[in-house]
C-alpha cells in the first residue's frame, strides 16, 4: 500500500488526480477516476450550476469513493457553484484562475479540502497563506487556459517545492508513469494528468476530438491568445486565423470578437475540429490510443512503481 | 564508480556535459568542467578559427581529460574550425543548428566521436541515422538558440528516447542533481547543463552578466525572435525594443535590423545588461550563487545520488 501526503489527504489509493477539464470531465469520468484508485474531478468550467449538480449527484450514485469538483473562479455563477458543492457534501474542491484567499475559508469551514492551481512558486505562497490544503503546479506543457510566465513543469516543480510547506501535485506535461516519478523525484507528491484522459473511453469531449488528440505530434499545440487568457490548444484552422489576425496586427477587441463564445464547446464537445477551439497539452504528441480510465490508471501506476525500482532503466 | 553508456563514450568519470555556449565557455570553463569529472566544451560559436586553435591548445595544457568542441553549423567557417579539430585531435564534437549528416562522417573517419543537438524526435532520428554517438535532446527551457515546436524537456525525452537507440544526453532546464535524475528516469543517460555553468566562476561572461543569471526569477526569461531564430534571452531593454517592434508590426529585415550584429557578445561578454542580448535558460530562476566549477559539479553529483537512494525524499 502506497501511501503519503496527498493519498492521506484526499483519501485515496495512488497520488493520480484527473484534471478538471471543460467538456471532457464529467461525472462518467470522474467516478470512473475514483473507482480506479485516483482523484475524479467533475470539470465545473462548461457547466450551469443545475447541470453540475445533476453531475454531482450521477458521480454520487456511481462511485462512493472520493471526488472533487473543479471550480475556474473566472466565471460569474461561482457561488452558486459553491452552494451547491457545499450542499451536496462534495470532499474536495479544486480551484483555478483566480484569488484564493476569496473562497478558500468558506470552502473549509464546510469541511471541503481546497486544492489551489497554480503556476508560479509567488501564487503557490499566497494559495499556501490562504489556507489550502495543497497545491497543483502546473507547467507551460498543460493544455488549456496556461500561466503567463511559460515556466515548464521541469523548473516549477522544484521552484514551488521550494516555497512552501504544504503538498504539491505536478500538472502539465505528465502521461505516464516514468513522467510520474520524473515528478515525484522533483519534490511533487502526486501528479494531475489532463490529456491523457482526454484520451479515455469515458471522457464526455467528441470522439472526433479524442481522435485529433492521439493523432497530434510534436509541435502540434501552441499557447496563444496571450492578450486575453493565454491558452493551449492544437494548430487547427481556427489557429490559422488567430494567427492571420496577429499577422494584420489585431486589436484586444478584434482577438476576443474573432474568439468569440462557445470555441472550446464546439471544438471539444461537438467535434468542429476546424473551427473550434482544441484545448489539449502537449504531451498529447506522445498518446496514441483512447483507452478505459481503469487501464490508464493501472498503466501508469504499473510503469511508475517498476520506474521506482529501477530508476535508471 | 558510476558507469553507463555516456560515460563510457566520452571517457568520463560523470555523466555531465557542459553546454558550448558563446562568449561564456572558453578553455577554462572547459578545462575546469573536465578537471571535475564532466566533459568541458569550448563554444566555437563565437570564435574564429585562430581563436579557436587558442583555445583547444590552453584547453590540452590546463586538462588531460576529454574535452569537447561545440560548433554551431549556421556560421561560414565551419570547415576550416572542423580542419583545425582535427589537426589537434580534439576528441569529441558536439555539432547543433545545422543537418548532421553533412559533417559527421568526415568527423568520424577522423576517428572523432560526434553528437548532435536536437529540439525534436524527428531529428533525433535523422541524427542517429547520419552516424552520431549521442544526442543532446534540449527543451524548450533552454537559453540561448531554440526549438520552433517548443517541446519541454519532459516531454521531449520520452519522444526521442523512444525514437531512437544511441544514447540521449538530456538538455534545457537542469541544473540540479534532482533535475538530473528526473531526466535519467525518463530515459537519458546524462545531461547537459548550460546556465547552471554560466554561473561559475569560470565561466567568460561578464560578471554583470552571471549577476542578472542568478538574479533573474520566474518569467524573466522569453523565446523571442521566432521570425528570425528563436532564441530564449533575459527580457531587458533590449527585448522591450524587440517587443515595441513586434507591436508596430515590423518586418523580418526590420528584426534582422533591429538585432543587428554583435548582440550577444555585448550583453553577455561586454556586459551591456540594457542592450545586449542576454541569453540564459529558463532555470536561471533557480540559480542564485555563482561557484567554482568543481563545487557546482560535486553538488549537483552528490545531490544525483541521494536522489536515487532515495527519489520520493
Amino acid at each position: 500500500m502506497f501511501s503519503n501526503r496527498v493519498t492521506s489527504l484526499l483519501n485515496i489509493a495512488y497520488p493520480i488526480v484527473q484534471a478538471g477539464m471543460v467538456w471532457t470531465s464529467g461525472w462518467r469520468l470522474a467516478s470512473a477516476v475514483s473507482n480506479a484508485g485516483g482523484l475524479g474531478i467533475i470539470g465545473a468550467g462548461s457547466m450551469n450550476p443545475e447541470l453540475l449538480e445533476e453531475h454531482i449527484q450521477k458521480c454520487k450514485a456511481a462511485t462512493d469513493k472520493p471526488f472533487g469538483v473543479n471550480v475556474p473562479l473566472l466565471y460569474k455563477n461561482v457561488e452558486k457553484q459553491f452552494e451547491i458543492i457545499i450542499q451536496n457534501k462534495v470532499p474536495i474542491v479544486v480551484t483555478s484562475a483566480g484569488n484564493p484567499s476569496t473562497f478558500t475559508q468558506y470552502l473549509k469551514q464546510h469541511g471541503i479540502k481546497v486544492m489551489h492551481v497554480v503556476s508560479s512558486s509567488r501564487f503557490a505562497k499566497k494559495a499556501e497563506e490562504a489556507g489550502c490544503d495543497a497545491i497543483i503546479a502546473e507547467g507551460y506543457e498543460a493544455g488549456g487556459h496556461n500561466g503567463r510566465e511559460e515556466t515548464t513543469t521541469l523548473i516549477l516543480l522544484p521552484l514551488v517545492c521550494n516555497a512552501i510547506k504544504i503538498p504539491v501535485i505536478a500538472a502539465g506535461g505528465i502521461a505516464t508513469g516514468r513522467q510520474m516519478l520524473a515528478c515525484m523525484v522533483l519534490g511533487a507528491e502526486g501528479i494531475q494528468m489532463g490529456s491523457r484522459f482526454v484520451a479515455s473511453e469515458e471522457a464526455s469531449s467528441h470522439a472526433d476530438f479524442k481522435n485529433a488528440v492521439i493523432h497530434s505530434k510534436e509541435g502540434d499545440t501552441i499557447v496563444t491568445l496571450k492578450e486575453l487568457t493565454p491558452v493551449r490548444m492544437i494548430k487547427n484552422n481556427f489557429y490559422e486565423q488567430i494567427k492571420q489576425a496577429y499577422e494584420n496586427n489585431a486589436t484586444v477587441p478584434q482577438l476576443e470578437e474573432l474568439l468569440g463564445k462557445g470555441r472550446a464547446k464546439k471544438g471539444m464537445f461537438e467535434g468542429d475540429l476546424k473551427n473550434g477551439e482544441l484545448e489539449i497539452g502537449q504531451v498529447s504528441a506522445i498518446l496514441n490510443e483512447i483507452k478505459p480510465v481503469e487501464k490508464i490508471i493501472n498503466e501508469v501506476w504499473k510503469e511508475f512503481n517498476e520506474a521506482l525500482q529501477n530508476p535508471l532503466k
